[in-house]
């Protein structure tokens, strides 16, 4: 990519540094995200947004977190900072797993540390910590890749593909999810057109995949969500594909609000349905999509945009961030490990496990 | 109504008077129209909209181009000139049909008249036209409250009711064609809730049906088009009801973006969609909905919001104003003749003739 979406900077006294995802493609511009409240801001905000990009942000913001402890600090009072930082930074945003994934991961991994090293220094830990959200946002990049390499094949010459929100390297450290495939298939020549959602409320579609896909060159068409519906009956929609926030053990996916109503249109077209997503997405400890929660964020998001009033003052507005794909209306689902064709819990069950 | 969405002022020298639709809710303005040209500009950029005031505004439109003709011209040049008016307004949106049925009832009018009475004045084929244009706008008051009085009964005492961009009073001379059924169960104080699609890209839903139900103390709330489905999943929504700007010998129905998806997912979660327009939006001269022209808007509908811009310049935008629902996705047709349930060819037929 022509872009870093976010990137550690420095050592364990150093910080995070993200682009701006608020303001594009108006401007470009990087934060530097030097402590973890200002992290929570930037996740709460979608200043930074997408599944894996949110985990990849956490694994740095405990490294943030670390940073504010006194250098005498001993491991039990370091590791109880870490505990509370990362329930602190949980609350940001409640439906992608990857957050609870990455703090989790961050908390076993000091756990670890301070039992196999009881004499170590705050400062191993601290590089510690660091090298683990390293590997995590690497881990990221590299599941990105493979995506793309077991989806490309989905893509065929000369189709059309529909795909939600962003599920790009806006929303990842690499290069996306529901996108990486489109980008492997352009690697290689392939022709195809992609038509993209402009995503209401908030508009991550026009804003952010458009913005995405046109650096990258590859030919696409923005059209509001209301219209998918009719370009998947005239036939140019050959397959939608889109990333995912967290998937039950049972294949149930949640992703953002619109995706579900995707299905039900690509599934009356016979239109294959593809949710291209990293391991860390499931969550296995979820029998089905009824139990995922569900972000309700402000009336505002709805009634305007970009401060711009449009719905009369007073209105009652709903404004779920996220819905629910059944699992029997998903085609397959694409992760770094393979791909699950008509994904459903054993078959799941066996490829995370293998 | 605690509004006249449109109005004639005056006698045959008078003016027609509107609500400007472009800048509902922020601002309440009346636009005062007195030529054809006026009247042109005013369709082609939405200050007046919906099939029906369309169709009423065309009326009062060949009546603002009489008044230009020299007292002395006569009736076979005024004829000619009123052809030519027809013939130009008809220019300036393309799908709805209620336009071009409402400007040939004032042709045919009007050579009626000049065959019937050769030796009339300008003044008294004037007063005659205006006379057909106060009718047309009166019969479709009329045939509002018919479709509401039909369709009240549809519209169950606790129910939840979705629906689609304006087919309001807004969209009307009278009370509205989906929503009139609203406003007759209202009366009856019959509890039920609307959920108003916004309507990307004009967000007619937010601006002008959140407003107009507003005025009437309807409980509703907002949401953007791409929740509808996952109200229906939840089991909110017991009946969708839109409006229709054309409607095929067949039942197949052209109506604002969104509307064909609407009645996918209404068919699969099993809930009746309904359409409710005047039999002036029937056109016999078409088979099917395969046959209705899609006016295409402008790109920067799409790639702005609310006027600012929010897609990178340059992106390539599809964006029909209108989509095709099957007949035979549609529940029923409600008319101010009565309700087609099920609408085919024979019995669309059969219900005009009668």
């Amino acid at each position: 990519m022509v872009f870093e979406t976010l990137e550690w900077k420095g050592d364990i006294d150093g910080y995070l540094e993200l682009i701006d995802q608020r303001v594009l493609p108006g401007r470009f511009e990087l934060l530097k995200c030097t402590t973890k409240e200002q992290l929570f801001e930037i996740i709460k905000t979608l200043a930074v947004r997408g599944a894996p990009a949110i985990g990849v942000s956490a694994g740095f913001g405990i490294c943030l977190a670390m940073q504010t402890l006194d250098s005498n600090e001993d491991l039990s009072g370091a590791i109880a900072h870490l505990n509370e930082s990362a329930e602190y930074l949980a609350k940001s945003r409640p439906t992608a797993v990857n957050l609870f994934w990455a703090l989790d991961k961050m908390k076993v991994c000091a756990e670890k540390f301070a039992a196999d090293k009881p004499e170590a220094s705050l400062a191993d830990l601290q590089r510690t910590l660091l090298d683990l959200a390293r590997r995590i946002c690497w881990e990221d990049q590299f599941s990105c890749r493979e995506i793309g390499i077991n989806g490309e094949k989905l893509i065929k010459d000369g189709s059309g593909i529909l795909t939600h929100c962003n599920a790009g390297a806006l929303a990842t450290a690499g290069q996306g999810t529901a996108l990486s495939p489109l980008y492997e298939a352009h690697r290689k020549k392939r022709q195809f057109k992609v038509y993209i959602d402009e995503t209401r409320p908030l508009l991550q579609g026009a804003r952010l995949t458009a913005w995405e896909l046109m650096q990258a060159g590859i030919d696409a068409t923005l059209i509001c969500d209301n219209m998918a519906g009719v370009l998947m009956k005239q036939g140019k929609v050959d397959a939608v594909i889109t990333g995912a926030d967290r998937i039950a053990a049972n294949g149930d996916t949640a992703n953002k609000i619109g995706t579900f109503s995707l299905s039900i249109l690509a599934a009356r077209h016979n239109i294959p349905f593809y949710v291209a997503a990293p391991v860390s997405t499931f969550d296995l400890s979820l029998k089905s999509g009824d139990d995922i929660p569900i972000e309700q964020r402000d009336a505002a998001e709805v009634a305007a945009f970009g401060g711009n009033r449009v719905a009369p003052e007073g209105m009652d507005v709903y404004n779920p961030a996220f819905d629910v794909t059944d699992a029997g209306d998903i085609t397959a689902i694409i992760t770094e490990k393979g791909v699950i064709e008509k994904p459903n819990t054993e078959k799941i069950a066996a490829l995370l496990k293998g």
